[in-house]
């Protein structure tokens, strides 16, 4: 390995561990990476560990002894996440993003990949003491959600489909009940997607009274899973009393419309900011 | 602004381009932001610029000027992505992916993000010299192939559907022959999801003669957009000659039959390396 200087280095570092996120490296690593002594690897670490940790990057743990190491854990709590929320809060707002029906035009803001990071963040930050496996959630447009947490946390993503799709082989379908339009739906996971005993952490784009959220519940307890978690980017407050379907969550923003003009919604941070407003 | 160390200058600004790909930013930022003189951010950009560019990170572009300043190109080059993709061709060579009627399962390939993150720099790489305003896929396969992609070039991501879904408002529809089954489908996009005369790449998971991705060029017309481009992770060799629909495209990794033996597939690096091998 060729030897850098301390300057070079501690940019090299910065962008392997960015792009290593909750893996552990041990020091020697780095040591042979650079052809540094460890005690030059531990000064490097400790001025990345200042700089992530001061600007709300992530955190830099560090374990002592033969199995030890660093591993970056990107963080983005919720004092950091609160101005990004709001800022999308007064996008989320705009009149003309009610559709017939009462659906919610929030396409737009799910196909923006750098937001979607950011959510992601949050999303990793929620759960990072949790022990997870994989993360989960159903097609279509809690996708960019579910891989954005599932990259901060490097694990994997398993996808829920409608239907019951030739390319997945033999597969599982359960029928649940939508709990805003009491209507059946059907979801379907291939066979092959999910080993038993996984613990799962549930993302999705939107939830009303929680029926999606829970048919993947149940889903689960087909395969001998277990539910490690839910995170929901946008909750609708519009729930008939009594009709909720699901309490323990994570929202990122809760959406209401005012009695008097449906067409006029109100949006406001979820419930992962209730501490800090 | 409070005044940093150069050490601790260089781990922020890193994690900063790296965080904002593909985006000018100007000295003078960097400058306030840190306290320090233009002349020292330019030696900082320097060092950052070398480990990036012998790293195989990607390029630092540096403007003059007044409009000037430096942004970062994620950047995968075929030398570098081909050790990915050689790995990549081993683990989807393996006989039991082969599904009934010829399918071929990659979910699971599909479902790791950091392999993704891998892809979509790949494609970055392929596609920097164009002029891009959206990256488009269909669902549901390729949507975090288009988002890892969209990404790394700083872009948004627009999503057709397979159907008419009620949170998208009105929508444009098309029919299309998939090629290689010769079946009819629909796809839709919404109104409001696409401005006219956008310049597009389109990516998607696996092309066999090309149906699908011919049928989203047409979509295209009917917004008066463009194409800027196609990507596609897997092509298959298995398409009847003159039937290839589809000329002009990027693929990482191609997949063939063996005659004597249908479950045998064969899996090699796609035409982004055909100059490298």
């Amino acid at each position: 390995m060729k030897k850098m200087k301390r300057s070079a280095r501690l940019v090299e570092m910065t962008q392997y561990l960015m792009t290593k996120p909750h893996t552990l490296i041990p020091l020697t690593t780095f040591a042979e990476r650079y052809g540094a002594a460890k005690s030059s690897i531990s000064e490097d670490l400790a001025i990345i560990k200042e700089v992530f940790e001061e600007g709300g990057t992530g955190e830099l743990l560090t374990l002592a002894g033969a199995a030890g190491g660093v591993k970056f854990m990107p963080k983005c709590g919720p004092d950091k996440a609160l101005p990004v929320i709001e800022e999308l809060c007064t996008v989320m707002e705009q009149p003309d993003r009610v559709l017939p029906g009462g659906y919610f035009y929030i396409t737009d803001i799910l196909g923006q990949p750098a937001l979607m990071n950011d959510i992601g963040r949050m999303f990793a930050s929620a759960f990072a003491g949790r022990e997870i496996d994989v993360v989960m959630t159903v097609e279509t447009k809690g996708i960019p959600i579910a891989y954005a947490t599932a990259d901060h946390l490097n694990l994997p993503v398993v996808l829920v489909r409608r239907d019951h799709v030739v390319t997945e082989g033999s597969a599982v379908s359960i029928n649940y009940v939508s709990g805003s339009h009491k209507s059946i739906h059907t979801m379907t996971l291939a066979r092959r997607a999910l080993k038993e005993r996984s613990r799962v952490l549930i993302v999705d784009d939107f939830m009303r009274a929680g029926g999606t959220v829970h048919g993947m519940i149940e889903l689960l307890y087909e395969f001998n899973a277990m539910v490690a978690g839910v995170g929901v980017l946008v909750e609708s407050e519009d729930v008939p009393k009594g009709e909720r379907l699901l309490h323990d969550y994570v929202s990122l923003v809760r959406v209401g419309t005012k009695d008097s003009n449906e067409r006029q919604l109100v949006v406001q941070p979820g419930n992962y900011f209730d501490g800090v407003k």
